[in-house]
């Protein structure tokens, strides 16, 4: 764990320059508007170590596989995300020497993110080694107001002398992946023009063919003078504003640049002419009437969002970032998106779309955004159906059978793991399991019968043949699969997989039985029933297996697991952990935390007391159910100390990893914690209901429901839950077994 | 199946040109001397299709290792066989145009490999553009009396007019891997030189710095005058000697090309000066005295490993085919060197040595060959336990336990599929096997007693550590393996591998016990005592399951597969591979033919009727050991069917694939079918016991065994088994249960 990071309860704040903690920073104080992410990359030259990430949200590079062998069904690339335009990009020399903190003898230094209204900003003193001592202050955004741009506005003040300065704010496409195998170059047809005196450049990606087209204003102001007269250089991949000019110490020159972005992906009007007048309009507001529309844009998004926590600043600070991290990543603006594990902080998991979605996020977008937003991430599964379909003939699946990819940009596979492409199958049935959750939730089943149901479907057809009749056992079984816990490969009977097989098969009947529609056969709905009523299931007094011949392992709990020896995956060779009982992430529970409805407290119990102990929670995506039920069946300190490990996971580098990037997704699942875990929010019978319980480190918290066009707001504290109706018509709730009729 | 050649006792013969034959004609016309190996690539330019390879034993290059995902214990490398110096180069200007086949008019031609004397032969007319009526006559061979040598004799004669001909012979390093990345050059150091007006050049490997050094000397015949005022030319990458001259019609140019290749694995003098002097010895002997000391070589070998076969010249053409490049990749005189799955035919299987060895070319050697050359590939294994043992501790097990690598060129592993890498771990059986049958056959103990103690002790220790304890067995099992099979991957208690491990314990105590010299303490003696007791064998009404929940897949024979979806790894995704019942080699069958002393007949018969019917044979290694069990079991039709589908696998190219390469080590099995299989051949306690068969296509065959200094030669016919003794002194062996004094 590292802990540098100073406690606040709407800011993050780094007040020391460490390039130690450089990549770090750049991850966490990553900025984003869900059409564009930024890390938290210097404006000016940098020669210390440094991840440039300046993101376009949908735009990746179709890479090539690498595999050692070749499998028959593999995708033929594996998508890249890639690094785009350095929009950010100024080069100031300071009494003729390069402004660069790798180079100066830093006095002082703070970093912040506000995430109330979603600024970055950096202060710093520095002394160059010409002499001058210089002190900056720099802000910047990329606009909620409107997505297509981002805005800097950047001080400099000379504490010692006069400053002679030279300017170049540019913008460059001279950009690379720090993951391309052999620096490959992944921007092609560079253009650079200039249309009334504004640059302009574009490119395009490889193979791919997005294009992304960039515009810039600069204006800059020295002693309350506005400087237009620059000096414009135009190069093969990069445009330049030249600005020369000196101040006397004490007085600032100040730089606010205005950068424009189309993205071939999502704008439709890719035309010059547009972009240059919207960002002439964007530019001639000025940035702080910018910030303001863009602050307006953060309030919105709290009323509905925010999660207060009293007593417990570190927790607070933690749940916000988290909140705050999924609405730079995700907004449900463009049906074409999605939300990837690692959003736009970082290159890895280059593809966009996990079953994460799905299971994770979904919850958090119902509650806390207008029902559009969740629906947009099941239209996004919908639209990439007839892909699902190819996939699955691909792999030798027929009439209309569906497996949606393990991890895709654009509908079609790009992941190249046999056991994790071919077999992690689950992940259909938790694009299933949406379907459900949303109608649940909203109440609204126009989705379901207009759409989903056709999803559904061709999911069921896929489980039907799936599976295999075992002579043996008497049952349908599903052999060679991979469940969540992705420390075990190739395994036969995965009971959650198994489990939503059988209940994806049994909701596709009622559903359709209920619309009464005639969409597929009554002999396929017979071979449907005889598959979900022959399912099998491993179980042994009342534990669920987890697999067939489960308990063969060594079921020695993860406690004895020598300190130095985790977390096990950087630790043991892959076959040790495959042979291993250990549990990556929660598999088992994963299905008991979806169908909690469907067991009784002891059965959860029982085999949550069997699976937590040997649980290692390797990934991000695991401690948050596992905390869920645990406060389901009453353990509050087990719940509390799990959801620890899940909600400054980030902040507090756990795994030190975040140099790579966030952990979008598992993000949602903080947010689960407190209001399904703590909070014991859950829908039943079209009503929502809360079982509460507060962890004694706190004194209190608060979460905001949207639900079915009501705003409310739960108080939870020791005193008990108040439930206030915010917005929206009066509503019954139920407090554990208290029904509560809010007005 | 491709049937384009001709039949002949001894000879490999095509006789028409056809470039859509070119790949696999080079491979299938390779010649090599277990030190050098070349494709028949023409010498002449040549623009159609080629797989170009000249190949030096040994020489290798570490590639990047190509995955998707990291997994922890994953070699560095993957080991690529490279392609060497082009030592073969000719290129013929003929009245001012380039001589090559995919330009001319071919009107007749012929390519011959004759197989008693280790010589290709090629034989052409063609009408070049310009007119010119040309015959060609080409020699040219390895040497098997020096393994440093390579010569050409290569003669040209103008049938309707005068000749005016330009020659450049040449050796050449700038030559590539079909396989390489990014066309990668894996040579580096470029040198070339003269030394008393012979040029010479040598060449690096990148990483691995093997160096080779090549000389070349060429003697031009002109109408009977010999020529050596020739040009030389030395650039970077290649030497030449160029001749310019002309004959009349029906006059002959001819030219002696004598290649001289040292190779810094294998040769400890790299001098260029020893180099050149016996490079000018042998060339200065002629071609005809050079191949007929080469002949003398080969004459010697088939003296005591060639088999006759009587009544059907294509199964006698397959078997000497199969015997001959086994010798031509595979002397027994570099203890650096093992049997490559492709030999030096092709660029696929980059490493040298994989269980092949142990399990199929072991006996081939031992019956053929002085017991030194079996004693080299033991001695190999020997010479690499450090390194298995290293291998074993990066994946977490202690105390000397060692794992032989999967693929490897010098001990270190260079495969990386986690599937096959860390879990195909039956190959460690097949090496300490490998020990039990050497000694069994040799009657020799001293290689047991002073070295292969250590390997077998170190293989045992693997075993105890890879089983855990089943509380819910009562019995040691091991999980996460890959058999023979492996169209299974990461399956528990393969009961192959499972049996192995048993044995090998077994074997290694009594050894132990048998020398009574302290070795391991008594508490690690009853360790493995408790898990050779314990060990789990998973088996149903008297089958052996290859594995756990076997019985639970779709029993359907492999009869009602499809046609056109075989074979199945051409046609199936890997998922629907690996939960189908389908087995792609011997598993369970491979254990019962290495111990069927230890089963009874009808337990064997039992096992071979459940498993043939599901076993699609998709692998070269599979056919010959079902063979020599149906064989051992009275179903002489299926043993020969199943012979056929190995003994000629290369020549009719029935998988469409041996343009990449010759199936050397399965050539072995193809022997063992017929000398084990239809010989019937056994050791049983110390005696030669034959069971003799004939498949009722053949009038007779005759087959030649060393054993224990003794040379037989064992004749089959309906009319009876004739064994006479050629060579040693009187030795009792068994025909069947009749005991026979030979003298």
């Amino acid at each position: 764990m590292i802990n540098y990071l100073k406690e606040h309860e709407w800011k993050i704040i780094e007040t020391n320059y460490d390039p130690a903690h450089m990549l770090r920073s750049e991850s966490i104080f990553s900025i984003g508007n869900g059409k564009m992410g930024q890390r938290a990359n210097f404006e000016e030259d940098y020669s210390g170590p440094s991840l440039r990430g300046s993101y376009n949200a949908g735009i990746y590079y179709p890479d090539k596989t690498r595999v050692g062998w070749w499998k028959n069904g593999y995708p033929e690339y594996f998508a890249k995300v890639l690094n785009s335009i350095n929009w950010i990009g100024m080069s100031w020399n300071l009494n003729g020497e390069t402004l660069d903190l790798n180079q100066c003898d830093v006095l002082s230094f703070k970093r912040e993110l506000d995430m109330q209204n979603g600024l970055l900003s950096r202060f710093f003193e520095v002394r160059l080694s010409n002499g001058l001592l210089i002190q900056a202050n720099i802000k910047r955004f990329v606009s909620m107001a409107d997505d297509r741009f981002g805005t800097i506005q950047y001080e400099l003040m000379p504490l010692n002398g006069e400053l002679n300065f030279n300017l170049s704010s540019y913008l460059d496409f001279d950009v690379h992946n720090s993951d391309s195998n052999y620096d490959e170059v992944f921007w092609e047809k560079f253009e650079t023009r200039e249309v009334n005196r504004i640059p302009i450049c574009s490119s395009q990606t490889r193979k791919t063919g997005f294009k992304v087209v960039a515009a810039m204003q600069n204006t800059l102001e020295t002693e309350g003078v506005l400087s237009k007269n620059s000096i414009r250089k135009v190069s093969d991949k990069k445009i330049e504003e030249h600005f020369e000019g000196s101040v006397s110490k004490g007085q600032k020159v100040t730089i606010v640049k205005s950068v424009g972005i189309l993205n071939s992906l999502l704008d439709t009007d890719m035309n010059d002419r547009a972009l240059l007048e919207t960002l002439s309009a964007f530019h001639g507001r000025e940035f702080r009437k910018n910030y303001d529309r863009h602050k307006n844009e953060w309030a919105d998004i709290w009323k509905t969002a925010d999660i207060q926590i009293e007593g417990d600043v570190r927790a607070q600070q933690g749940i916000r970032f988290n909140i705050f991290q999924l609405y730079q990543t995700y907004t449900g603006k463009y049906d074409q998106l999605n939300i990837g594990p690692k959003g736009f902080t970082g290159e890895k998991y280059g593809g966009a779309t996990y079953w994460d979605t799905e299971a994770y996020c979904l919850p958090f977008y119902m509650s806390t955004a207008s029902k559009e937003v969740a629906l947009q991430l099941l239209l996004y599964r919908y639209n990439q159906l007839d892909k699902a379909i190819e996939n699955a003939e691909k792999l030798g699946f027929t009439n209309g059978a569906a497996l949606y990819p393990m991890v895709t940009m654009n509908g079609e596979e790009c992941h190249n793991e046999w056991e994790i492409t071919f077999e992690e199958i689950h992940r259909n049935g938790a694009i299933a399991y949406a379907i459900y959750n949303y109608t649940r939730y909203t109440g609204d089943d126009r989705y379901l019968h207009d759409k989903g149901i056709e999803v559904l479907i061709a999911i069921s057809r896929f489980w039907v043949q799936r599976v295999n009749w075992s002579s043996e056992k008497k049952k349908y079984v599903m052999l060679g699969v991979t469940g969540p816990n992705e420390y075990e490969n190739n395994i036969n009977n995965n009971w959650y997989t198994n489990y939503l097989a059988k209940w994806t098969i049994d909701y596709t009947l009622s559903v359709i039985n209920d619309l009464d529609r005639g969409f597929i056969e009554d002999s396929e709905k017979e071979a449907w029933t005889r598959v979900s009523n022959g399912m099998y299931f491993p179980e042994e007094n009342g534990v669920f297996l987890q697999q067939d011949g489960f308990l063969d392992k060594d079921l020695s709990p993860a406690s004895e697991i020598p300190k130095d020896q985790r977390p096990i995956n950087q630790h043991w060779s892959w076959d040790r952990i495959l042979r291993s009982v250990y549990i990556k992430q929660a598999d088992v529970l994963q299905g008991l935390y979806f169908f909690e409805d469907h067991f009784k407290l002891d059965t959860l119990s029982k085999n949550f007391d069997f699976y937590e102990p040997l649980t290692v929670h390797e990934s991000s995506l695991s401690p948050c159910v596992h905390s869920i039920l645990a406060a389901r069946i009453g353990q509050p300190d087990k719940a509390y100390q799990l959801y620890l490990n899940t909600s400054r996971l980030d902040l507090d580098d756990y795994n030190n990893e975040v140099h790579e990037g966030l952990h979008i997704t598992s993000m949602a699942g903080t947010w689960m914690s407190v209001v399904q875990g703590f909070g014991g929010l859950r829908i039943e019978d079209n009503m929502l209901v809360f079982r509460p319980m507060i962890p004694h480190q706190w004194s209190s918290f608060t979460f905001k429901v949207l639900f079915r066009n009501r705003l409310l707001s739960v108080h939870i504290s020791n005193a008990g839950t108040d439930i206030s109706l915010e917005k929206g018509s009066p509503v019954m709730v139920k407090v554990n077994d208290e029904v509560r009729e809010l007005k």
